[in-house]
């Protein structure tokens, strides 16, 4: 049977397996949640089991575990390494859902007429993973798996992937391979096809600044002791200048600054502010003095507070002077910025800015490296062959914003560079209220896949 | 009896009545606790009834209930009106109390070796408020009651007093009075009396600041849209100058600048900045430039804030540009600032520094009028007759940080001029954790107040 017939055959299985893995509220970066990462987990080796791949495995970490099966043909063949996560983000806030966030539905949108998968997780990454668990199905039952397979999906990469790298390190002869398959990105839109060849690293710390040693009236006490909460505000402030660079001492020292060529170029890569901004509902863009809104969200680093809290939040008011106040605050890094070296600089930098009179305590949560690759390898020309042969178009080489720390580590331990072929959407919400993924885009991609196979393994 | 004697064989009695009362959580600005407050509310009342004042009654507001009472001797008789309020306020952050909120316990401290009631409301302002239910009950006890009086206690006062300011026009004949008595201030320390005869006003404003119309991922858009935590806080830092100036257009324009004569003489009220800093655990006082620290808190205005909040608060980390960022910020006002001219000063200020490509929303919370009184009148100089008879010290004047914006509109309702005899002290730490009240305090506070009405009505 043909490929596109057997997935044309298949569409109900499919996304009633994708939405019984939805259901399970994967959460990793709340603790409460620990039984359903783990439910996740027996998810995807069943899975595997019922697809014939072997040796599938739950491997336990000092975390949550990461699920590995392989399917070896042929020792000359080459091998693609398939990596994926199982966890999803928080679902907060969670009054601006319109549906349940672990309850999938169909729903029609502008953009995905034919309808798109509302959930979290729908994209990130449950519905891209699992486009490669289906893919590998579609093989079976039609060409035949033309090359060796290994699977290894984790459950921490919305925290971190804290255990992954130590998995890595470890477990280097059986994750060996050729080249690394990764659908966590996106597409530039439903119909123009795209592969990332850059991702930004990053770094993510938590500041608790504190003034009196406890609250305070702010009538008694009011215009004569530093609050926190204006001090904090005022070091944020200050930590961009006036044309929006941040200001740490060092923090662009080791940016790569593209030539006018290549920037020219990849103003070819279609975007259109005005969608950009209506998507969102902004009247203005706004970023990094002299450099393109797509720019600033590739090739440039940048700095934003993710969160931020003290004082009286509740409703009504309190006149309190709050003991101390918090942020949450990530960098987004870009080559070749290091995540240990630009989370020393701030924490120096925050320390020095330190108001008299008040205590700064800083924490590293998970950081992760910038990454970028070529697009000569056989391993783009495949996917970019894939691409082609489904969406009658070459896909754009586009560097995505996001981060994706564990590839750069894959590089690091395996030597082995990752191909990341998406097929999200901007406008799919991820780590949003109403995520979703249109089925349309979820189909494609497991055609797409499944052609790459034969393309890498010169089988077309 | 004398009425030493009579305070001295009821210390207990007293004490016990005032925890009866602590122990209802009467906390104005959280809903939940509506019952409380008219729990409150008939507390009062029995203890009225009990007293053997007249016309004992439950006034329903469209908020909480005001508790009335009175006493009429004879109508050629001066008449006393009292002031106070049964609300508390809220109690977070929860989790640095040593002991449970409204279960009051007696402790040592060091500035209260005989004792503490630790408990909300235990000064603020159930204490201070039923120091004068027990002078009745010590007067009708001892010398007699020597004039009318009247009282009036209110269940708003913790979220600004919204409904008291009708009851007070709608019932101007029946609060007519010669004096307004209230204990809701402090003192310079425990054995150190003063009266207060300034008060600050107060705007308190909450901001809500929108950027796109969700959260976004902030890998995908870190860099290229402005972020509406980081807007916030440019907002915030540039609303102080770095003369810690407020800067807003025309918010000093009606503070009254007091002359060089009068701030030195001010500058005898016994002050320790050392004291100060420590007891709040500071290395460094903080405000405006060419004020002194008492100075920043009582005769000039100032701009703190008082909460904020916005995108991922949780444990662990969120990578989200937060489309909505928040805070509640308050104003202390000095004569002669009006409450609602500032009010419009910081919206109006606010809109204008708003970043292209954000949204703001603000809405008013209460607000008051500052205050101040003179030094000369027959009711100032028998309260201080009062304080030198049970502290044998000369109270000193001061002008106070808080505010009590109803002071303000009884005079300008009723005509009236306010006499603020507090014995609460800094360290007290209200609306704080751990909001204690001095037993000694308490006890000379009922004495001092039994006092007061001796002299005032020329019976000493």
């Amino acid at each position: 049977m043909e490929i596109k017939s057997y997935i044309e055959n298949n569409k109900k299985k499919f996304l009633d397996e994708l939405f019984e893995l939805i259901r399970i509220p994967s959460i990793s970066a709340i603790k409460d949640y620990d039984k359903e990462l783990r439910k996740a987990a027996t998810f995807l080796k069943n899975q595997f089991d019922d697809l014939g791949l072997e040796n599938c495995e739950i491997c336990e970490t000092e975390g949550y575990p990461i699920v590995y099966a392989e399917k070896i043909k042929d020792e000359n063949l080459p091998t693609v390494l398939v990596y994926g996560h199982y966890d999803v983000q928080p679902v907060d806030p969670i009054d601006l859902w319109d549906s349940k966030p672990f309850e999938p539905i169909i729903k029609k949108t502008k953009i995905h007429p034919e309808g798109a998968i509302f959930a979290r997780g729908s994209c990130d990454d449950k519905g891209q993973m699992f486009m490669h668990l289906k893919a590998i199905e579609v093989l079976k039952n039609t060409t035949g798996i033309p090359c060796n397979i290994k699977f290894m999906i984790e459950g921490e990469e919305e925290v971190g992937s804290d255990n992954l790298e130590e998995f890595v390190r470890n477990n280097k002869e059986k994750l060996d391979c050729d080249i690394i398959l990764v659908s966590d990105t996106g597409m530039i839109d439903k119909n123009t096809p795209s592969i990332t060849t850059g991702l930004r690293g990053l770094s993510y710390l938590e500041v608790e600044l504190t003034g009196p040693n406890r609250d305070l009236h702010s009538g008694l006490y009011g215009g004569s002791v530093a609050n926190p909460i204006n001090s904090l505000a005022k070091m944020i402030s200050s930590l961009h200048d006036e044309n929006n660079k941040v200001t740490i001492p060092g923090f662009y020292d080791k940016v790569i600054n593209y030539s006018d060529e290549q920037r020219k170029e990849d103003d070819l890569i279609p975007f259109s502010i005005n969608e950009f901004k209506n998507s969102i509902d902004i009247d203005e863009v706004h970023g990094e003095e002299s450099y393109s809104t797509q720019e600033r969200r590739s090739i440039r680093p940048c700095l934003d507070v993710n969160g931020i809290w003290g004082g009286y939040t509740d409703e009504g008011s309190k006149t309190v002077i709050p003991s101390k106040a918090f942020a949450k605050i990530s960098m987004r890094l870009v080559s070749n910025q290091n995540s240990k070296e630009i989370s020393q600089l701030f924490i120096d930098h925050m320390k020095n800015i330190t108001p008299a009179g008040m205590k700064i305590k800083i924490n590293e949560h998970h950081g992760g490296e910038p990454y970028i690759t070529s697009t000569n390898s056989h391993a783009y020309l495949a996917a970019s062959q894939a691409y082609e042969s489904v969406f009658n178009k070459k896909p754009f080489a586009v560097k995505d914003g996001g981060s994706i720390p564990i590839i750069a580590q894959f590089e690091k331990i395996l030597g082995v560079k990752t191909i990341l072929m998406g097929f999200g959407l901007d406008s799919d919400a991820i780590h949003s209220p109403n995520e979703h993924f249109g089925v349309s885009n979820f189909y494609n991609g497991i055609e797409t896949i499944s052609n790459f196979y034969n393309f890498y393994s010169n089988k077309i």
